[in-house]
């Protein structure tokens, strides 16, 4: 603002412009091959072609980057800050190419260069800063927040180390670091000068300060820094252009002066560097709990350099604390980042001395807690000894916000002794435990679940006692969506095409209400051969990609099976390929006459296994030792194939989704809190072989339940067949023991690699495999009678897309906005 | 080569071009600030200033640099290149816009846009990848190299902490960790392309090819990546950019997929980051070995990586072996990179079935060897296990260097069974050691000193016998030099100003012979007054540093007397602050009649000592100690000053060299080989207070002795007065025991603390400071003396500086080019 107006004309005079045509983008290319690069015509490869072009891109996008920070500076309203500790982005290229419309010069600038833009965006390493689908969800988050015109950023951390590489070896998962910034990145702007403070450790103390005021003191602890990386988000046709703010943890440079003495020097650097190993691994578990301090470090390190930067931010505005939630939303990915309301709690009263009922008045009002998660092994706790060690002050303050809670709980419920044990934050256990879901739903004003049946469940299971506590109006549902950008624009452009034709407009990737303007030509047979010729194309893509990593070719007439997703008891993979086994014994059985009568399938299989979890990688074997054989098999030629597709990511399942005939979607009923991968493979014109759990059910409500196959038994069964499992002896499906006895005689390799598999089902069978296997082969039976009928099936997909609309990304974020963070769009002009 | 013409236009339409004025410059300034930087006018403070500009200015180097190398390319003559594990280059920003000519556009620029460019040079950090002498020859030598047009790169380390930051607390030295990357470094370009996989440890095997061939594998052990940076070196006055490339250490993206098993995965990443450390410190040791399993690994990873690269560059050429020779001169910088000996024999032989005597020839035409010190505590030994664990088939070749050596040796005196023993590679101690240094000279065609008395000791002390065995011509001097672009373009632009106003133009920057030209007007009253008013204001310029560091006010008329340098015994800081004490004493003796006739000085010290250096750190305990007393005593006045600046580097060395009168480089003769900082000093028109050491002896013969202040025992003495200390009793020096006397009464606080060092001079008194004492004293009074006669000191001082001319890293350059490097200059057109 004190910017003399000689210099402010300068600067004007140089602004850089986002460049608007192919010679700008090709004269931006070259500087940075020549300069940025080093490089010169003479040595610039594919890889080199990836980079210069995505200087030139990332150029574009930060200048609309700046805009748009500064017109939401300006224009001083509410935004949301979504904390999640994995985004899943994947390779960030084509889509900054397609959000912001410049693809065709690009491919056009770089072809005269002598480049096909397809080898540059082979270059690019996927960003797999995440798991599975929670990882994900925030990716498309923040996409349709950018989209919609929301003033809104993602806060999360930079991991050195993504979601590991799998490679199969001998049919099993072996696990390779994912060194994915070996060639830096493009796609992030290091902000070197903004560098937090972050400690750990130490002890507190508390004073009595000259007003007569109790003040609580942190000290002493261990120093680390957070770093910020800034990943420009563009919203797709609007210049509006978000930011995904990530942290990298680095050394302080202030040191403890005690330990520089004589000698110690090189000790003492080692100990510095040791900081940087806080972000530098993702934790590989998906739905699952592991009590590692590292992990808690990493907690408190995003959680913490979050809020100082949202609350430097909002100091900046000068009003007061009491406005902060008129400012500032918070949503929590599951219960990950819930530290943060602990840590606000302390910011107000032991930095800005803001009375404690205040702040906490200020704190609830802030944050929303999303859950994901009804298992039970998946919900996290600390050991209340770590915690204290390793967050003294934090400790203190759960104590406190606990005490406070507990007596209000007595005070309306008097006589339930029963219930404050069961509330409270902290489990009576031994080490006592503090409960982070809990602490999450007394930190917030609003509790969200992610699907319909799961936002019901955690209000009659693990959440009831708190429904009685808060009301039921806290709880809310808001299902899950994706973004059509990335899963219809980027993955599927010639279906694009295609409903564009019809729509009009390419306006459905806006409002994917839009779609169902294609729902008329179901029926269209000059619709449906288009249809169907995309959907070979897309599976021929597939098939070229398995014949590159499996070595076989396929036949693209088959119907693809696919169930891509982490590997997981839960999920049921185990039923998929005991199902396949099933399979390959009736093929086997079959005369020639009969075989001639079969559809012919292939099963195609993806998805990591947590590195410590023995049963997930039991299941992979298992597929990998069948995919073997079966595949070899001359009597079973192309009526069954099975792969296992190595290494499944963001970009293979680009490739993967649209391929698709049926995906399937098999979790336990009531295990599957929502899943995406449903919607996306649905969007894409496949339909679905499912369990009645998470989503499926309210796609089944969309799309019809004549365009999805259902199987199983349902959610509130499930218990009632536990508890029979447990206590009377429940026979074995014949079906399942006939594919039982097939691999304990050999059939697959050495059965002793699987006994723990299959005693897991007939024993317990806590996830049912049993009880749903015959309904299984029913419904797969179906789906193969189905096929054969060209007609209809394509007319079940078209239906079933054009119903869509509902899963997008924009419809549920425009429901967080309107019920949970009250925010509005700010259009950019 | 092959590509399309069309694509060529476009290339070239768009190529990138240096920018020529001002305005060129701002635009490339503010894109840097808007686009790399992701800032705005608004936000672009000092700091994002320097980057922004550094990015523009290092744009138009790499455009010099991609020329420069295209043209070596294409000319395709002999390149040297200059391994050093130290490279103290300092700050890059102001030396790039004065060697390319263009600091008026940028000054003015940045000025337009409301920046100073004093404020901008003070954001950047030095580059601090070295400890003290050796370390910046090296930088001086690749800026002469560039310079005078020769085709040469230097191979380094990018430690990611360079030597530690000292501060003084409480008097004493503590060290904190240099993490000088934390703002990224806009003068490197990394090279992530250029990886090479580099391997340690495992074991060797052999076995006969087809042809029955003995073969020699060394495989099974750890492997790391290197990966370059590159650091452009731009020439002064020539477009000629060369190339400093720096090699990090990064985990390979191969893995031991034995290792990766459940569970394993955690554990397994952190293994991967352990890569890291390889580059990660700078070992703070001058001259001093100390025997450290990194350190080895920090060596062969530099020369593995650095030998892959120019064999890689040679096998481009096509060229048969024996050729290497005549493309390759390969300068070993001390003996930290012998193992570049044993690794291009191992290449030749192992890898490209070269014969082992061929490989030989191939191996010694290509070295030659700088040796830098006679102490004994400097010479580099590993003990033969931790060796051939870490290096196995290494071991194996050198044996058969050694054999083949000694079977040499044996033939051409049959009769010296000792002599086998004394010159052989392996000393026969427990454990066996390698001997580094004999290694250097059995597999280097030439070995050379860096100054005359140097280059006469090592062929009379330490390589003797290898004299006897190769003949003296193997053994040489090279005199060091200093590149006056940094120490007197940069460092003093007033003088050169000044310097240029008489010779007529700036040419003596690339022929200090030129400086000859001012001796004429060495008693020109006029030019000796701007000549005093120049230094003048240059210690002003440091008082205002001492100012700010040490929070006192100096007296700019006071006779500054310097010494900054490395803490080390061998250098006697010791000595002079006893005689600062001894000058203190007899100021407190001192009637107000004598105080008058008293010369006032100020005495200026700086210097690190290696963390585990207790006598170092001792010295500078006591320094302080003096300085504390002495600075308070209001008796003294302006008589004595005395300063610790702290963390002594190349950028305050700038700033110190120009203001002193007196700098001391008072080494017991022998010890110090060359010293380069004498020669700073003194091109700067400060005189030397010395000991006839090092290149003290060929300054002295240059400027003429009337032109310097000699002292002390001669090195042919030195054996002699210690052995005298050991055998017999030798009385202290009397001034000295007033001295000691005043320790030991507590007039510098607690006197326990200096006892070992009082006793070290008391005792055996290994480095004669008693001896020398005197005659130090002596010559320190005739130094207070001339310092009165105002006329004659500046006329000394002009003439001083004018025959400096011999110490231009330049002719330094042209010495090795002509008699080691057998290389000629390019000139760009």
């Amino acid at each position: 603002a004190s910017i003399p107006s000689e210099s402010r004309q300068v600067w004007q005079k140089f602004g850089v412009k986002e460049f608007g045509g192919k010679e700008e983008f090709q004269q931006e290319f070259i500087r940075h091959v020549e300069t940025t690069l080093a490089r010169s015509m003479y040595n610039c490869d594919d890889l080199a072609a990836y980079q210069a072009a995505s200087q030139a891109i990332r150029d574009r996008l930060i200048v609309a980057w700046n805009k748009t920070q500064q017109k939401h500076t300006t224009k001083d309203r509410k935004r949301v800050y979504y904390l999640s500790l994995e985004f899943l982005m994947g390779r960030a290229m084509d889509n900054a190419m397609l959000n912001a419309g410049i693809k065709d010069i690009t491919k056009s600038g770089v072809a005269d260069l002598g480049f096909k833009i397809e080898d540059l965006l082979e270059q690019e390493p996927d960003a797999a800063l995440g798991n599975g689908g929670l990882g994900r969800l925030a990716a498309c988050f923040i996409d349709s927040i950018a989209s919609t015109n929301y003033p809104g950023w993602g806060y999360g951390l930079r991991y050195q180390y993504g979601i590991f590489k799998q490679r199969i070896v001998d049919g099993y998962q072996v696990e390779s670091p994912d060194y994915w910034l070996t060639f830096s990145n493009p796609w992030e702007i290091p902000r070197y000068e903004i560098q937090i403070d972050i400690m750990f450790y130490g002890y507190t103390r508390k004073y009595t300060n000259d007003d007569g005021k109790v003040v609580h003191v942190w000290e002493g602890g261990e120093q680390v820094q957070a770093v910020a990386y800034d990943v420009p988000v563009p919203g797709y046709g609007t210049e509006t252009t978000n930011n995904l703010r990530l942290w990298a943890s680095k050394p302080t440079r202030e040191f403890d002066f005690e330990k520089f003495n004589a000698g110690d020097y090189e000790s003492s650097v080692r100990e510095s560097q040791k900081a940087e190993t806080i972000s530098a691994v993702l934790y590989p578990n998906d739905n699952f709990y592991s009590g590692k301090e590292l992990r808690l470090k990493q907690q408190y390190f995003w959680v913490a350099a979050s809020l100082n930067d949202i609350v430097r931010r909002f100091k900046k505005t000068h009003r007061p604390w009491k406005e902060f939630p008129d400012q500032v939303a918070i949503q929590l990915n599951d219960t990950h980042p819930t530290l943060a309301v602990v840590e606000l709690q302390r910011i107000l009263i032991d930095m800005e001395g803001v009375e404690w009922d205040a702040a906490w008045n200020i704190v609830t009002n802030t944050f929303g807690y999303t859950n994901h998660t009804v298992l039970p092994e998946a919900l996290e706790k600390w050991p209340v000894p770590l915690f204290t060690n390793l967050l003294p002050r934090h400790m203190e303050i759960i104590y406190e916000i606990n005490l406070f809670f507990l007596q209000k709980v007595e005070k309306m419920f008097p006589k339930e002794r029963d219930l404050l044990g069961r509330v409270s934050i902290i489990e009576e256990s031994s080490p006592q435990q503090v409960r982070m879901a809990y602490l999450a739903i007394i930190g917030s004003h609003k509790v969200n679940g992610v699907a319909e049946l799961h936002s019901e469940l955690i209000k009659t299971t693990i959440f009831k006692d708190f429904v009685t506590i808060y009301g039921p109006d806290k709880f809310m549902n808001v299902t899950n969506g994706i973004t059509p950008r990335r899963w219809l624009h980027q993955a599927n452009p010639k279906l694009c095409d295609l409903i564009a034709s019809k729509v009009g407009s390419y306006d459905f990737l806006k409002d994917l209400n839009l779609l169902k303007k294609i729902e008329p030509f179901a029926h269209d047979p000059k619709f449906q051969d288009e249809w169907v010729t995309i959907k070979k194309f897309n599976k021929a893509r597939l098939a070229a990609h398995i014949k590159q990593s499996n070595g076989y070719d396929v036949n693209v007439n088959a119907l693809f099976d696919v169930q891509v997703k982490r590997i997981h008891e839960y999920k049921r993979q185990q039923m998929n390929i005991f199902g396949v086994i099933h399979r390959y014994l009736s093929i086997k059985a079959m005369t020639e006459e009969e075989k001639k009568e079969a559809t012919p399938r292939v099963c195609i299989f993806g998805g990591k296994s947590a590195p410590g979890y023995y049963m997930a990688k039991t299941i992979i074997k298992l597929i990998n030792a069948v995919s073997e054989v079966v595949n070899a098999d001359t009597d079973v030629g192309d009526l069954l194939k099975v792969f296992f597709i190595a290494d499944y990511n963001v970009s293979k399942a680009e490739i993967i989704v649209p391929a698709s005939d049926i995906s399937q979607h098999i979790s336990t009923a009531g295990t599957e809190a929502s899943g995406t991968s449903n919607m996306k493979f649905v969007l894409n014109g496949g339909l679905i072989l499912g369990t009645v759990d998470g989503a499926n059910i309210e796609i089944t409500r969309e799309v019809g339940e004549n365009n999805i196959f259902l199987f199983g038994h349902l959610a509130e069964s499930v218990e009632d067949l536990r508890h029979k499992h447990r206590f009377s002896d429940v026979p074995l499906d014949p079906n399942l023991e006939k594919v039982f006895n097939a691999i304990e005689i050999g059939t697959f390799g050495d059965p002793n690699i699987y006994v723990s598999l299959i005693s897991s089902v007939t024993g317990s069978d806590y996830y049912l495999v049993s009880d749903d296997f015959q309904s299984y082969l029913d419904a797969q039976k179906l789906v193969d009678q189905d096929f054969k009928n060209k007609d209809t099936w394509v007319s079940r997909s078209i239906t079933a897309v054009a119903n869509m609309g509902f899963f997008s990304s924009d419809r549920a974020i425009d429901e967080y906005a309107e019920s949970i963070w009250n925010i509005e769009p700010i259009a950019m002009d």
